[in-house]
């Protein structure tokens, strides 16, 4: 059915009737605006833009898929403060062209991670669009004090959970429509690029133990993430190339490009933080509760330093330009 | 300055330093998510999309008032609850030729509107984008029992605060670009056009005495948010003409097109509510506190009647077409 035999009130009506919601939720979609209770004083707020073109191409991307990633990139954020997911937003702008059956689509990706993850759909806008966009904000909750970027210090630990680099690869293999996708190791990377798994219970568990003194999620490519850790955090890092969590899918696919989609791919939706080393043991517990792989791949030093990245012969390895700058700024050396 | 050269994250930077908080922000822009604090447990979300092409016209429209209008829009959804704006994230979609210069001319609208309304910029997102896209998402909180759209019963009495038609009126003219734009009386009405004035005083006074039964605010048009109204009341309403209430300007520019933009033109945000006919000097008593004229304009019956619009003699006019859809649906006649 096309939007326009519909009309936009009857497809609010359509997706509010779908909205997961919990009993927290007062007044959901459908009114000026949600009333929700909030369990805790300490509100959490994010938001994420997704726009056809720039994040997203619909050739190799499903409804579905992007309706999941949009609500989990928000998920990312709220995990690396170590909070609790709990309200959605969602602003569409939609083509003319399309048909009420791919809405419905975009809505049953997102309502399944937010069944997953608790997280209830309260609202949002809709409007015609020249192009598809997605602006999810997401509130969350924070039971225990939150983990900023700031906070890191020189002689810490620096970790990172999961792996790196998969939807990165997914990307570029994507984008060339390489023969690669047909080998069994694709389908882990694709799914790591259309299906980010937030951490969000090793987010919490981090911040319930008080065990990360600084923290950030990898959305952008390590070594800008990275960046702004050390920059929000005044210092600087060391990392051990060789100890960058790859899973086996990207050592077979990577090929030539190495360790270059790891330290600067993006997508990763892995938790990056910092710890005291007296800490180890208790952050490894924190791994095997979350489910997760947490690898300590490096340690910060002072600010003069800056980023460094060394081999497995403590040779300098010359880093790949860093991670995604929107308006195509400088990023490569930056000093924020 | 040109985007390219200043980039994303300095351009982040420079927001963030302009931007309005309050002790209550404990983490602002910057960080993965905002981290506020609650004054109540009651928490009301809302956002709202604006779309170049769309919803605006840099034609006509500056990227301050775009700014100012952005917030406003969403602070009046806050109004319609009877709620207390408090926190916004703001999304932008940033066309490449943009220049920073025009950027902080938008943020300084928005920053206005913040500081005068006590609402602190705590996060977003930015991006480039093919035209410029807002997608902003505000946090109020809720210090009495929130008002919704149902709750109107027969017989409850409908009131308008403020005039209606002003800004659509305007946007006639400056669609045509109608010789009239000179006349004195269209300054009034191009100020209600750009800056939008959202009536919280008199949403939080009616909410605070629970006089109104239920409330939405005017931003699709009075007959098509009536209509919304009556739907989630189940009630049907009476219109008396002659009672809209229409500033002078309006009165002197437009011409023949009589009520018709009062009735369905869009953008007023106004509060529109029903309320029992023995708190009719309360009422009033509200709208002198809030300094904002609230006109009775109608009266709650049966829902099998529909929404009647009675002249000055008891005869029935014929509606205009109610306001917008976005997807071009059927609007008039709807029951939902």
């Amino acid at each position: 059915m096309k939007l326009s035999q519909l009309g936009e009130f009857d497809l609010i009506d359509k997706i509010r009737r779908a909205a997961p919601k919990d009993r927290n939720v007062r007044l959901g979609i459908g009114d000026d605006a949600a009333w929700v209770t909030s369990p805790s004083a300490s509100i959490l707020v994010t938001a994420d833009l997704l726009l056809e073109g720039v994040h997203f191409n619909l050739k190799w991307t499903s409804l579905f898929d992007l309706g999941y990633k949009s609500l989990a990139v928000n998920l990312s954020d709220t995990a690396a403060m170590g909070g609790v997911p709990a309200y959605a937003v969602v602003s569409l702008g939609i083509p003319a062209h399309f048909r009420v059956e791919q809405i419905d689509e975009f809505y049953r990706g997102m309502n399944r991670l937010a069944r997953s993850s608790r997280v209830s759909l309260v609202g949002g806008d809709t409007s015609a669009a020249k192009s598809l966009l997605i602006s999810v904000a997401l509130l969350g909750h924070a039971p225990h004090r939150p983990i900023a970027r700031h906070g890191a210090k020189i002689g810490d630990d620096i970790y990172v959970t999961g792996t790196l680099g998969d939807a990165a690869l997914a990307l570029k293999l994507l984008k060339s429509n390489s023969p690669a996708l047909r080998h069994p190791a694709a389908a882990f990377l694709l799914k790591r690029h259309h299906r980010p798994m937030a951490r969000c219970r090793a987010g919490l568990l981090l911040a319930r133990q008080k065990l990360a003194a600084a923290m950030i999620d990898v959305s952008d490519g390590l070594l800008q993430d990275l960046g702004h850790l050390c920059s929000a955090s005044r210092i600087g890092a060391v990392l051990w190339e060789e100890n960058l969590p790859l899973s086996r899918a990207y050592h077979m696919l990577a090929g030539k490009d190495g360790s270059r989609w790891a330290l600067s791919g993006g997508e990763d939706y892995e938790l990056l933080f910092c710890a005291r080393p007296a800490r180890r043991a208790a952050i490894q517990a924190v791994a095997r509760r979350a489910g997760v792989p947490i690898t300590r791949i490096g340690s910060c030093v002072a600010k003069e330093q800056g980023i460094t990245i060394l081999d497995a012969i403590g040779e300098t390895v010359r880093p790949p330009a860093r991670g995604h700058d929107h308006f195509g700024g400088p990023i490569v050396g930056r000093s924020k």
